[in-house]
């Protein structure tokens, strides 16, 4: 929807050859609407914010329905008065977008996407494989570690800086590789590049962005440091181009090959959509059916044939190579057998397939193993893990079981798509204060001094798979009743107060 | 409320003295009554049950706000017309109490119950201690044993008679003790007393009884066996007294003694409730505080003093002794160890101390020891469970764990409550049926083919109180928002399907 | 009801002697009808698909309370415009059966099924025993298992075919036998049977068949292979005809003997319906009550004294015996010992025992002790499972853990109700579609190359029985309250926006 | 609000020069008030309770809405009329603020509290950190501690003194120091201070108080013995004098030096309120943000510096000297070994960092480990819990732990809320009554007499975490759907009877 400040909204007042109001964030074009009340009642409105009078007046939902035609935009968020945002019963009766200023915690940023994404762009990002099962337990795998603060530390300053594959970061994270970025926000991955600058972050380009990989890289700052994230292409020769590219634009400091996707999951909530975006896909395939939502959409030309024997060839990129999407202790070693530069224990923020553990859980598995092995190093081999960040503390805890860095994807996209650029900025900025916070009442003073006792982990593996809802057999599901339920017999005695 | 009969209804037509109608199961006298629409709209219901035309016109909770001062009685349940309970839409619409044939599991009478009980009685029998979680965990301890069933066995015929404490008894369960039976039914205890004869269920009378010992004695059949439940007196001569009677009257073949209550328990539901019933309670004792529940009125006569060293005095009065009450290996052993005839294993219903175990598992700890104590012999030594037994699979458990029988108690009063005696007896007809398929199912054909080996009790300690909901924080506490959901930014957009 | 095309409808326009019209789904006659508002009003809908037009005008129930006794039939899907398919609105307003090509997971046509099937139907296909927690665990327990995903493996071609009893199969699954086909769809047994062989999958004909043996063994293709379902008839010589008819027939490879069901289940569901439907039952018996549901009222020729000593006589019939039903490793050794074809281990959908354990868990038990056994041999006696199986990586759960195939119930019944025979195969589609994508995201080309170690199956045993809510305790159950909350005091206090 | 008496009420009648009248438990001024309905209306009600009046003719908000603007005070809860307090319906009609006595646990008195305090007051009392899981995890944790009732025991007589520090008190309780206490009531601390002297229950003076440290000093009772909690300053020498008054006033019995604090948490209930209210906060400093709700206001003045060196310089300070915050057996044996008094195993009441573990679970760590120190004597290192008390039974399980004694915080604040000083009298006296009848009905005449043995810990650290309940995950969350609940197939067909 096409964004409208207040400055233009000004210039179309009663008076004006288009009359426009602005309802609940959205501008209408009154120019030809009679008011069954006389004109006189909407005329004040005109050329303004008209949301206080119309509620006082109407249920919200009217003006969809008498002016669903008329929607000439969507009143631009940044532009909101600062008065209505101060003072809260306005903002509730007006429903305006809430200040950035507003959001303390990154569940936030997801609330403000749900509304504002286009339905299809929601289905893509919010969707998991099958049941969603992985997808809910990504984010409840944290919860099942207990924390150990300990006291009387001084704790007056905290240093949350760290390096991971030798680029500096102010805080350990970095931003994964997400597709399609546009859907959230017209800016798309532009203004994730420059987020990560402003915020000293780290971000992992995508191969299925929706700006071109060129565009993607002469938008970096000068001196910005970036990863690139890689499809292998069934083409090898398209992929060889790609890290050409990559190579020739500098700056670009590791490749994160994806090996959990030799074919995109089920998504059933994406599949559930038609294909209806005009995003620009940057992998270009005209054979793929239109028809089996986003994901099916730009999966095709993965190469399923990609395996270990490859591994030569993929170093012989010239790049610093880390797979993205080892889900066992097994292939976490091969990777470190074969001199890479490190891995990322990840299951595609559940998005592959159901069933498979949390990151953090496979974490608790490969790190002990990795530290019995010859030659290991946590420098030289470094371990990344994602899924389910949304607090500070999560970085805490991925921390202190053994992880370098945690990777955040749908993060990212929901606060894009909340408010830009300056949404991700705010969004990176709340992780900070949350982190540095959980770094001082736990007593530690810098990223060394995280410790695998700072938490108790044996609750890790005990498997929460077993006791999520199941919202398939609960929505099918009909409760067993009492005859006397079932026949309503006493439905109408009220409820006995005990 | 008073049972009329439709004979009765009938004499009550619009040419009578005295115009009756029913309306959903209540009778009205109407004769003063002046319907707004005019007399004919209610003279065709007159000495009828007008249920049918009632609710086709009104609310159905309109009668009680206009005729709420005109009730006369009831309709009795096994009067009203067949063809009425086998139209299940009639049924549905007038709301009639259905019909006890169409009761097939336990759980069926207590709903009714909870619609005919006074809130009162419902507060009384229903309410468990503090947080009810021991109340709540009684029942759902037996879903924690998995059933290991065998196949290819012979089971055209079982058999599940058994014998407990010398009498003879065709299922192994009794019937408990349990305080004001007339709370639920006019016929109280003595309804009771005919239905375990009948069923060939043993009946433990209560101390706490609405009619009087000598009344329940004397309406057993001539040659009907029962126990005794005894809460000890304060004024031992009291006690002494009651067990002469007991004596006197013959067939009385065991004393349960309960042991487990030196005070009654906090139910805060009944607390609630003013004490405003006018059943009889045959302990009498006018020092009662009249305004705390029932439960406080009855109880103040108890004997806290009840200890070890009273067994010889206990022993002294005449009859077998079972202590009813025991929670844990180390009192089960000093019973066995002073010589007593059983114990019952029990939380008294979950209404004494909130946290306690089930009678289930305790039972799973007490009989390996007991197994090992030399001298110990399953029939002169009997175990007895009860608390939350539902099912006919429940007592298949509880003996698979060890008991002899169990005892239900607020099944037999929801029983009652709803019809009476016949109540009963289809009750127990019902856990009869219940129990002989399971038996059949699991390829047990009597009473002592039922093994430990027949159940999987690994989980029966695993602990369900830390997971049982908790309603006083759940109600109390305020679930965290997003800032969009607290001011209902996007309230309005219809919830996207995907 | 009578499926009706739109060619049909539209011979019946506004100038023929009967006028009709459909209005969600549903053909209704209007000829004689007179609309309030005067006949021009519905003059415009006769011959066509009226819903749009009704749903402005009224509330969809209204229809059924004033056409209800007009009904003609129902408008055939297949037929249903395909613009009113695309078009999502539409389709939601008018409620049309959504498109059998909209349905992408098996759990689509449960919820079609649930509509469309008549209530006794839906009541015995979806019933379990008593508390139904054995009913719901058999689903919930393959969430318990998670899968470990083994990447860099070449998987660009994945190969699903297996054998199963020496029959080639295109999947590990059969579809096991369900009784009384026809309740769901006309076609019945005949639509399954077809649906096999087009599927290339193995059908376990059932004895309890809504068509007699001769018709589902004459709707084979030549050269089609299937299985037999046997329930043993009390009078054997019936059964041993029953086998000759097999043999004769040709082409049945095995004989699946079910064990656990002496008695059938206490299925509470299906006990509150009467039978009230006319589907022809082919094991009759005129002395079964008609009282008691559809499962009483079939099951009273079922032998209850099968044992181990008829093998020698069921091995005599002449075809390969599994048995079916075997739910502990103890049965599972004896069938071993038998000399038997293999076994399944199945709890019979949850319908037989409550809190018997899932198939899965029993395979878990029962493979590690087979595999010590001297002689065994996985292709000579194979063992098979059921219960819950909803996804395809829920097959590659079962394999994993050592099953030769998974067989299916309920989901064939509910694909048959919601499309027929093209619903069966669409639904068996979706199996390949999803076993497919899990095999090749867990890096297995083949089925046999599913091994033990790509499942965690430590929670496999953790009973989730106890944490399975118990929907009668929680319907009778009143929480408690505050007193605050029992007077209202605050009730009108605005939720505070914390 | 200020509390308006029945008899100042009734001194405003209809002839007085001003008119007031009591609606549901606010009192508001008429005088110039004119009802649509004519002034006769309200003349009648003029000096009186309204309530009844008007709850009769209009919807309970819409005095809000009227006569918000005309509050003169509240209803004093004390001399509501005793009949209206008798009458039930009355009260419920009314809605009038539950009579004190009416009170049965200290959940009613949260739920008074809810409805009587200032959002931004319950927002601060009732947040906890980050997703609250700690909040609610330290009241689940006591229902995973199982109690084991011993029978047959002399419990006539219950002693429930013990001493704390040296110090007397009738239950093993004390009021834990909570800031703020005038938003609660009007007296604030010194109610506390009072209420505390009168039920023989020590008091922990706050740091952080409404009060200054001298008016509640003096409000004690000559002989009445207090703790002191203390923030340590980031100016120390504020806090030596802060020590020195202490000293100087006397029957101060030792420091509770809060060491999990170096800053205050995120509560992001209290962070999304503004700080708007005037209550005087005793730690004056002018550089607080005002924007981040009440926590962030009032707590930088903290010494984050604090540390195990500065224990000398504490003791120093001339008080015995108790850590309070220790949440691990490590920080507990340093405490130890520094020759402190004791330590509160606390997290703060779940408002410093979620994920910590509750005091209770610590408890069970700390106290093995303590008994099996050199030198360790349970009267000379005294071992505090806080946390989640709720119920007697919570004390109960504290000490078979090996606690000396709890604290209680918000129950405290809840009790004053609701009723002043009488409320926190009311509330200890509940905590008494519940604690005898545990102590009675587990066998236990005196508090030595309660051992490890009453309890069942084995659940202790079983880790509710995982389980609990993830609201932002659900509010965000958006359920599966099959495609007939997507498109709305079915929607308007009866649920079937089953």
């Amino acid at each position: 929807m096409k964004p409208i400040t207040l400055q233009e909204l000004a210039q179309h007042g009663p008076t004006a050859p288009k009359k426009w109001t602005a309802i609940n964030g959205i501008v209408y074009d009154l120019t030809s609407f009679q008011h069954p009340g006389g004109d006189s009642l909407i005329a004040r409105i005109m050329g303004k914010n008209g949301s206080l009078d119309y509620n006082k007046a109407h249920q919200k939902q009217l003006v969809h329905e008498v002016l669903g035609n008329k929607i000439v935009g969507s009143l631009e968020a940044s532009l909101t008065t600062p008065e209505a945002v101060d003072d809260e019963q306005t903002t509730l009766l007006t429903s305006e977008k809430p200040n950035i200023s507003t959001m303390i915690n990154t569940f936030d940023f997801e609330a403000i996407a749900k509304v504002l994404l286009a339905p299809e762009a929601w289905a893509y990002y919010s969707s998991g494989a099958d049941d969603e099962v992985c997808l809910r337990e990504n984010r409840l795998v944290f919860a099942r570690l207990r924390l150990v603060p300990r006291v009387m530390i001084n704790v007056s300053v905290i240093n949350m800086q760290t390096t991971m594959l030798g680029c500096a970061s102010s805080i350990p994270l970095y931003l994964s590789a997400t597709a399609l970025g546009r859907l959230a926000h017209e800016d798309g991955e532009l203004a994730i590049t420059k987020a990560g600058f402003n915020s000293q972050v780290l971000y992992m380009l995508p191969t299925l962005s929706s700006y071109s990989l060129d565009e993607m890289l002469r938008s970096r700052h000068p001196t910005q440091q970036v990863f690139s994230q890689l499809y292998v292409n069934a083409d090898r020769q398209r992929t060889k181009e790609y890290c050409e590219a990559l190579a020739k634009a500098g700056n670009v400091k590791a490749l994160f090959v994806t090996v959990d996707a030799p074919q995109l999951g089920r998504r059933e909530k994406d599949m559930r959509m038609k294909f209806g975006i005009k995003a620009d896909v940057q992998q270009e395939d005209n054979n793929v059916p239109k028809d089996e939502g986003v994901t099916r959409s730009i999966s095709s030309f993965i190469d399923p044939n990609l395996n270990w024997d490859d591994l030569p060839w993929l170093k012989s990129l010239g790049l610093p190579i880390v797979l993205k999407g080892i889900q066992c202790k097994e292939d976490a070693l091969l990777a470190f057998e074969h001199g890479l530069a490190g891995i990322v224990l990840s299951n595609h923020g559940g998005r592959q397939i159901d069933g498979a553990r949390s990151g953090l859980e496979v974490l608790g598995e490969v790190m002990p193993m990795l530290r019995l092995m010859k030659g290991y190093n946590k420098d030289k081999f470094q371990v990344f893990v994602d899924g389910g960040i949304r607090r500070g503390a999560d970085i805490f805890k991925a921390l202190a079981l053994g992880a370098r860095a945690v990777g955040i994807g749908r993060p990212v996209l929901y606060a894009l798509a909340s408010y830009g650029q300056p949404g991700v900025e705010k969004m990176l900025s709340i992780f900070k204060s949350e982190l540095e916070m959980t770094m001082r009442l736990m007593g530690t003073r810098s990223i060394q001094d995280i410790l695998q006792s700072h938490v108790i982990a044996t609750q890790l593996t005990s498997g929460n798979g077993g006791s999520l809802k199941d919202y398939m057999l609960d929505s099918l599901y009909e409760p067993l009743q009492t005859q006397a339920q079932r026949v309503g017999f006493g439905a109408t005695k009220p409820t006995s107060k005990m």
